[in-house]
């Protein structure tokens, strides 16, 4: 079927990609010229703007929205809502706040317009294992938009079916759900990506105990080496601790034990802020979560107004002085 | 080869189980006389005690200790040193605190019987998938016990490769890794169940996340309800956050979603313990694997002193008495 | 001076009695009359409304809203709105969200009436003690009320004085503070409330493990019966740990030294979450913070859905049941 | 009365001095000949080694090692069983680990000599101050060294009396306590500082939550730009989070309210250590006094491997390099 895309970076350079080798028809657009040509290229139908873009779609449009959460999206959300017509709709593919998608649901209620909300998980590696994805919209819409999902996710694949599933949704275990109304793909989502950092950060934390174990402030007859790569590896075969993130961890030690193209510096997105605001306002304690996303606060900090109050505490207190010095 | 198993329990039984199938013979003893006839009649050699076991293998021996840490294995090192002969190997498979180990291999050094802990992945999957194991101890022994570890290795299967590790350490991609002296294989295991708890933790309180957001404390139009068990499934195909415990927690869901059979008081084991007091001794901030292990011990408990405490307080200079009626 | 009072719960009736103590004089309205009528009764002037209450105050009026932060508050600043004058304050006293400050003081600018937003500590105990009030507002509207925080204020009392504060605003010392804009008094006070929210729970957490080191799972040699009153008392006394905190639990402690009365469930309000909140979004690390507030969280349920999903899994892999039939 | 006194550091030779101002006669020895000669020059009579003291000293004889815990500590304990008799007290006012006070005792019972463990708080302002003490061992020796606890202590000065103590042990008044046996007054000590971690942690957060509520990464409306040195002031009086810590907060930030002198890294001494695990243990949740423990941790790392492989993660699934280039 045929489906607008707006936004051609990575991820919505994929998707077309991935839908056109399903054999899918999609017209694309992005403000970068260069990247509306490269997907011509590819066998898309280029678009000259979005009034464009929605003028060469037949009725009931479907157009995806694949930009950075917040301005650009609400922007182009807000564009294609004046062109569009009631029955088409709109797809917000990228990391948007739940709460908009549900504002934005209602704004476009009365226009007769949809809007889907589609988390999207995978990463680069998305045009080649597909994409997880986790829907939230009216089902009339998300029904009639069913190939393109089906396109996009990653099938059964040879991972092993859960037992019990028969009676429900297959879609399921072809990678993508409908998840409820407008905002609840995201949401879901969210949650993901909270959950991510926490395992993330269980991973990060362990191996550190591990690598610090040759630390010369530890008795000599208690120090071991140990070899990252080789455990990250096995770990991966039978251990109670595989995963996909687990494959990511080996293929990087392997690599560079060392790691040390990264400075340790890292970003955190607006999902695992949102999650654990999500889990306040629910009143879920939130422990691991939390503890993952301060941990990547404090990593792009040198020293923080609060240690330095620690350090001046211990001062006053103790005549502690030792760190004046250094 | 040749192996003695003491302790006949789950664990030991199916490491005979897997062992035997292989093709390799072992002589069994336990403490209970039914477990020993039963993995007679399974075609392993039974013993009447630990003497006899020895008795009935040719030197260099090999016994594979299967027994709870603590106590039971103590005495049974101890005993089994006894009636070994330098050159012998004894195997602990448990799970003991890696410092034990460390003081066993010196206590068994001047006799020249040789000291290999075993941590052991896998649980109740075992004796189909193999076990995942992390050794520690004298190369030459660890060498010698090779076939043994091969064959309750999960092997290769069909689990990707990793790049770049055509020039490492083989047997690493079968499932099994010689980490060190003595103690380093119970200490990678016991971290690898620290991070274990780690990962556990994140998906409860994400899982608890999106199954509050149906709570009547939330504006209306912000509420879903989310369904767990496709959830879970969905984000084992293709999502970042896709892993064995994800697999697990999907068969768990979609049994019953309410999972009204788990009350809620969850057990910890040493290792989980042991891993973040190894963390405090290398000055490694281990907040996760701390949150997720503090998290069991308050799941056990109805009130603690401690939020009594917090209520006293809040009464004291606020007057709050809403919960004395309580 | 002159002051309208709205809110004549136990903290607005004090801070009315305390007024009054010190000569000034109030108008008085709840829409409780019989709080109206004790007030009166105590020297108060009654009012039979807002606009009754506006009425009777002379220009440029100033009026205190202590109402429940919220609705109540906020319908009463918008009614107030209505009746008052260029030149006219409205302080709100309670509890509220400091972004409804902001807008709020935005929404009022254009009449010409100052919003002022105070926040208040001293509990139950304010009447006697005074309280330490911190204030957001106009510079002029902040000054023109200063004989009313004077008069609320705690003063100097015996409080040692800090070294050079000679040159700095004498205000302080008083225990009041013009924090800056409208919003920041009640953005100070909220983070005091998260501190508060820390401390306590540090306390918590220390009387807990003193009071179990008697439990019987320790080695006996190891155990100690100790007495939590008199820790908490002579812990007041030199210790670095004092604090009128410590003195409210060594109050609480030696009235029942097992806090009988308080059955553990802790309840929270909006300022410990906000902080949290507040501190995500300035990328703090509230690592103290938040895991007090998940305290009160979980100190409120019998078991979560996320402590039945780490069961649920440990049946999985493990085969553990030893819950299943508690 | 008399006392012995090994070990003349800043503590010791304070603790010298406020007995000598009391009238009690002291015989102090340190392997740092100057500091025994500024003692003598004080009025104390100086030993020229531990048998010497010995010998200076009437039976039944008391001596205070006031030296580093650990080796120092251990070493003078087992010099001084060697020279002193039965009824004699060796009192260990160190930061020693109590299970180390427990087997010492256990060492010296059968040679008669007592083993009194001393928790000592107040650090540099104990001298004036008085010393807050948390005294393990025999009620016989305890009770013999009355008069120097009771000279040492600070006594009832003017902190307000805590009702219902009438019938109460004395002693806690006056800041001094007897806990339990030999051990428990260092475990109580050790308590005393995990709490103290955790209040001070609680104060750095809330403050750097403060401080930054002027970044540039806020919406404008929402930014503040506090006084540190005036909030902690202002909440010194009257509010809920007055303490001791407190007013040193508000002498530092007075002092310099950027904290200048102090770079940020923050030693952390045994007993945050030990608290946690004695927390573990006993299976008691210690979330704050753990992140309190934590954050000194990360405080003395420029990057962790940890963060590294977080950074590393994220760029096998997202391609994420932004830091690389850093």
């Amino acid at each position: 079927m045929q489906l607008g895309i707006v936004g051609l970076g990575r991820m919505g350079g994929n998707i077309a990609r991935r839908l056109t080798l399903a054999g899918h028809s999609c017209v694309v657009w992005d403000r970068n010229e260069a990247a509306v040509q490269g997907l011509a290229a590819e066998g898309n139908t280029p678009a000259g703007g979005l009034e464009d873009l929605v003028a060469k779609l037949d009725a009931p449009r479907a157009v995806w929205v694949m930009l950075p959460a917040g301005g650009p999206t609400e922007a182009t959300v807000k564009a294609l809502a004046e062109v569009m017509s009631p029955g088409d709709v709109i797809i917000d593919g990228g990391n948007t706040f739940y709460k908009d998608d549900i504002r934005r649901a209602a704004e476009l209620a009365p226009k007769g317009i949809h809007y889907v909300d589609v988390g999207t998980s995978g990463g680069v590696w998305g045009l080649e294992r597909g994409y997880c994805m986790m829907i939230g919209g009216a089902k009339e819409a998300v029904d009639r938009l069913d190939p393109i999902f089906a396109a996009l996710a990653p099938g059964l694949g040879d991972i092993p079916r859960t037992p019990g599933r028969e009676s429900r949704d297959a879609r399921v275990e072809q990678g993508y759900i409908h998840t409820g109304p407008a905002g609840s793909g995201h949401f879901v989502k969210m949650v993901h990506n909270g959950i991510e950092y926490g395992l993330m950060q269980a991973y990060a934390e362990g191996f550190e105990i591990l690598k610090k174990k040759d630390s010369t402030d530890l008795p000599e007859n208690e120090r071991f080496t140990l070899d990252m790569a080789d455990i990250a590896e096995v770990w991966r075969r039978g251990s109670v601790v595989s995963s996909w993130l687990l494959d990511l961890t080996a293929i990087a030690l392997t690599k560079d034990d060392q790691l040390s193209d990264f400075p340790g510096a890292v970003a955190d997105s607006g999902e695992g802020r949102w999650t654990v605001m999500a889990a306040i306002e629910e009143a879920v304690s939130a422990e691991v979560l939390s503890a993952a996303l301060y941990t990547r606060f404090r990593s792009r900090q040198d020293h923080t107004f609060g240690e330095k109050l620690l350090s001046a505490m211990r001062f006053q207190f103790g005549g502690h002085t030792e760190f004046k010095s250094k």
